[in-house]
């Protein structure tokens, strides 16, 4: 059940297993690799979710390799194909502000890839919260909120408190003096009074959505 | 909907709100108030879970108020009165080793609280991973899966990596040196490479069992 | 101006230069400067605040010497005298949960003794916003506002959004985990979203309290 | 009260609420939205300030778009309008050093944008205290004092220790070892011995001025 | 027994006393110190291993000296000769992910200089566990192992756990967020409930290397 | 091959698959499971290492169970029957100061319970030099070394560089300020500059013990 | 030169080589081997310094030997016999507030153990500056200044920018929040931005004294 | 007896007060500021120290100021004039290998800079100690000592363990991992064991020079 590829070894069967394919974190990896795992995925079968590609590299590939891919930069995510769209469940997608937009794109980009319906809602900071408030039936109607935010992340406690879904935060690395890097964020998120929320690693969009992807997959 | 006791606003709209009724974070509270509180709830009506309290503070109550409650010295839980059982979705509870038995029972006992059925599967540290393996089948029978562990807080990432439920993962303060106070097994649970884990604060097994209920709620 | 008591020199000119007199942080002196220091000033002549102070100090004192002072268990703080009654200028304290009213009584007792007028609001924690929403006009009627809050200290967040008075937050040590020792409930209020929000060190109530007097004096 | 703009919605009622205009934080924003953001407000109706924008920014629009702003390089702070003027209050900035500059020109530049008169007293390092000593009467005749330090931030607590005014710290990131990102300065500035000192996030002179106008807003 | 080059004296009486050879890190040595240094060792008397050495150093050589290297620009690290093979001892070399791969090299051309026998098992993450325990009976065949991972580490933990020989962990800077400079690997590593695995510094594959040789120096 | 007692699961196979028995570390288990656990194994059959045990857990025993343990309060361990002596192999401890006693204890009485020979040399710290350089050819007699040292850790780095066998350094917790917990002892270790020093966990003089064993089984 | 004691070595020769003689640090080690220590050095020969020395150490012991020392209990110390009295050299100690006595005490102490003139000025803290600067003739007749301070430390930075003289800073432990454990203190005085400031580890009286003897050594 | 010159007030009384002219930090101010600094300053009257000046600034002022400056790149530091050379006094400074260059070289060049005489030795570092041993009476014969050194930072404990003069430690920022940016240089320098040692900012060589010069200035 299990293939090599040059030095790596894919594991097909994880979405048999864990019921989520295999992903390629592509911040770390040298450019040649890179560039020949993309060619060989280009046919899209088996379907590779690529996270945190850089526009670069998909540039710097034969045309016709390129143009197979659906490419994000925003949220620097690529595939070949999607799984299959699925008949149930949805997710409802929050962020605190525009800075966080390359968070949130990734985790609704990673629930497209995975077929799962969603939902975007941008700029409901803290500072302004009848945004949120205002659009409460609607979050509600979801069966999963990700909720992505940075500076201090409250908007994740706020959400607990008027939510009765499964709540999951992300914190950004937006900010900087003590928010530098995501941590006061993380900490807000962990710290929160409202019960229930959880907690993934600071910028982890792709993340987020395989915890909501698995919660989808009970309903 | 809110009514005041003592300095104390209870907030009885949260059950109908967020699906979770309101609970007493005991730890920081002087005796006193913990004694009137305790009073004033012995009648079970409304129902209220009491969070990291020791045994001191009820063995000072006058006997009628103290018999009142279902006490668990191990995880520091007491109640009046429980939620009506549940007749859908299960959750299992898997955790290192006997000393994360606290947090395991807090999660344990939450879960009691709240009608929700649960199992306890403990002593499968990663040093022993063929403990975990074995009873695979019977962890994938349910319908969330939490991950109490200390130390370096592998078993979370394990769990990750076999089974496709939603996974809480829940870092204890077990732990000396750079494990002090649950700093590692925090860490190492949110940079888990299995996709779709989901952390909540150090020894916080009170709020696992409130997201493990969101998902529940659901099913 | 200055005069000699013991080993202390004490600052009685302190009022003139920044019209705040000399207070005594209690915690780290030994009881027999302490006790020395509480005989001398029981006169209420001139008027000193002891702050974090313990009441078995107060207990090993002559009856003659205790029964002069005025102390509050909860907040720690004694005086024998307090300063005048102020005309103009008030403030607000409000707070997230019982486990912060040590905190919130240490800022109110050193407006009380300073002279100055104000409310607390307790239990205003960012899982119940209305309790804060509902009391907004009061809020904004006051001079200034002093949000303490342990945690995530989200609640400073929220209160610089609605009101535009000058806020003052106070972190608090309630908290475990990653909120240990106040420092989320900090670097949260730090990185707050909302505009224009300050911030005093950890549980340091009677430093808001200060620096709203430095605000007041202003009216 | 609120418009979309893009993704952007825009809070206009945020003055009303709380007496200060919304700012934009360009820093962490892509290019393309910081553009057509001030192509939108480059007729200055309604208002809104620019804070961390590059100059390259401005530079890449067309002429008649940046030439609608006036911005300053060193604060990186850009406007097309400003609000009236106030008739009354004034603030005095103090700064340890040149390299603190701009940080003390972003509070001034922000007090200038909400029409508030200000007066930038630089190079007050405490190494050559009668500098400070010497404008004290200067400085006392303001409404409110900011101080903005690197290093070891011990300006503020000098300054809090001899001026009677409302004080608001800024740490600034200048500095290296384990001054580095202004750490050291953020801590000293909150352990301050001098009472009644608050303090905002590193390099945050935009969040210290907003804290200013809070207090003006009430004289 | 020394003698001096340039500013550098060189220890090569350090293979004598413990057995390992010097060698030179060159990640904060200027450009022409590092010239001046390969152009002296160029001739392979004595042996040295440069470590941290980038490509642009190589090339801006006379080709005479850039060719009497052997530079692997992976694992950064070159050599004009390397030591003798030793007839026995072996190691094993096992890493979590491509990512990981420069410092996985970095350790086994180490062991190559030193002439020790070794192989290079990758991709062993624990999010597939069956990769590890497939080719455990081969890991078991070698005097020692060096797990190399970033993350959460929690590789070494398994491997510790599984296997009886020495266990020299080395954690990668690979992750970000909370894992981010291989803070999170490290801690997991120490926390390591599997009994007897040792650590060495981030990245440091060199350090493992020579850990390792310092065991099969015994057999 | 694996027996259930109480909730604890014991690893009986262990000690065939990596080479070390079972051990139990006592430190955060609750008296009763402490005191059942003591019970069960006081036959000595199998063997049982406890480490971190207090003295008052033996003595609320029954006396027969006490003294069937072999207990040393300085280390707190205990035993009631050891492994077999090995033959081959033995094991040199050097300790910084008296300070270090209770971690390097921890670890010569693991070493004994394992029957592996060991010697321990005391007070060797860097201050005074010569008391390792004078007996550096007994310490090169051995197979491998421990180090067991607190505050800056430095005797780790100088013994790499005299020594060609195996060092495995501990840090321990002696110290205060910036030394506190250990943490500056963890950091000198890790980045010593001798090569091929590899750390354990702060004050785990068991786990030190551990990796020599695994270095000893080699021989 | 050496002698042995027990399991102590001591190093007599210290004296000759560095001009200091042996001290004990007395916080972490056992009560059996404090006593016989104690008993050992009553006679005064050699003289020897015991730190850290708790009371109840003293107590404990035959009166005799108790009597044979001059203990005082706010520093801590304790000796049978001091060196001689030197005829050059003197040193300052300034201290910010009675908290710090302590280890203002232990500075002076030492400093009288090593037979060197000193002056102890409390109370000098930055909120009253005149208390420094009235006396600063008098500082400046001295040789060598320590500085002992909590909270933020800023007054080693203000006498180093008043007083040409060698200056050793000490932070101490004084504080709470961010300042708590001295490390405020300590980051403001490593980052102090008057020059030529050297500082020695929180809390650390004993080592500054040592740091001034060398100084004194030279005159 | 202070002028001004551009927005900076310059305290040429500095050297009259504490006997160390000011200095210009060049790191974090901007370009157009330092050429003007450098101008009006390149008559050498009064001398000027410039430390961490980039050579690009020199490179771009008019060929008549560049010239007018003794620059070195390696220390990044410049003068148009030194003070005059001082009869008495000698500082060693040692440094632990080459890598540690460009801070030795700026203590170094501040003492030229001060008139001070200094000795430089590089590459002690305490994998091999007989470098420093054997030049142990030549480091004794000079007034003071800086120890310059990254990594674990032991150097400066041995040094203090074997030299009675004052030594003044700097750590350096080289090294990675857990030695990243110098902490661990910085922390084992402050817990070093070796009674006496003094320690500055990381990377300040600048510093430490200056704290020589103040015990220069009693000799």
């Amino acid at each position: 059940m299990e293939q090599e590829f040059g030095n790596v070894l894919f594991d097909y069967a994880r979405q048999a297993r864990i019921g989520l394919p295999e992903a390629i974190f592509s911040e770390s990896k040298p450019h040649h690799s890179l560039a020949a795992l993309l060619e060989r995925f280009s046919t899209g079968d088996p379907p590779i979710l690529f996270t945190r590609l850089r526009q670069e590299i998909l540039d710097s590939l034969p045309p016709g390799v390129a143009s197979a891919y659906n490419y994000d930069p925003l949220s620097r995510t690529a595939w070949a194909a999607t799984l299959p769209r699925r008949a149930k469940g949805s997710v409802a997608i929050i962020s605190g502000g525009t800075s966080d937009a390359p968070v949130a794109a990734e985790a609704a980009r990673t629930l497209e890839y995975l077929g799962i319906r969603h939902t975007l809602m941008e700029d409901c900071g803290v500072a302004a919260l009848w945004r949120l408030t205002e659009r409460l039936q609607e979050l509600n109607s979801h069966d999963a909120v990700i909720v992505v935010a940075g500076m201090e992340g409250a908007l994740a406690c706020i959400t607990g408190g008027l939510c009765p879904k499964p709540v999951l935060a992300v914190p950004t690395s937006v900010g900087y003096g003590v928010a530098g890097g995501g941590r006061a964020a993380l900490a807000g998120m962990l710290s929160c009074c409202a019960p229930g929320i959880s907690v993934v690693n600071i910028d982890n969009g792709y993340g987020a959505a395989c915890a909501a992807a698995r919660i989808i997959n009970l309903t």
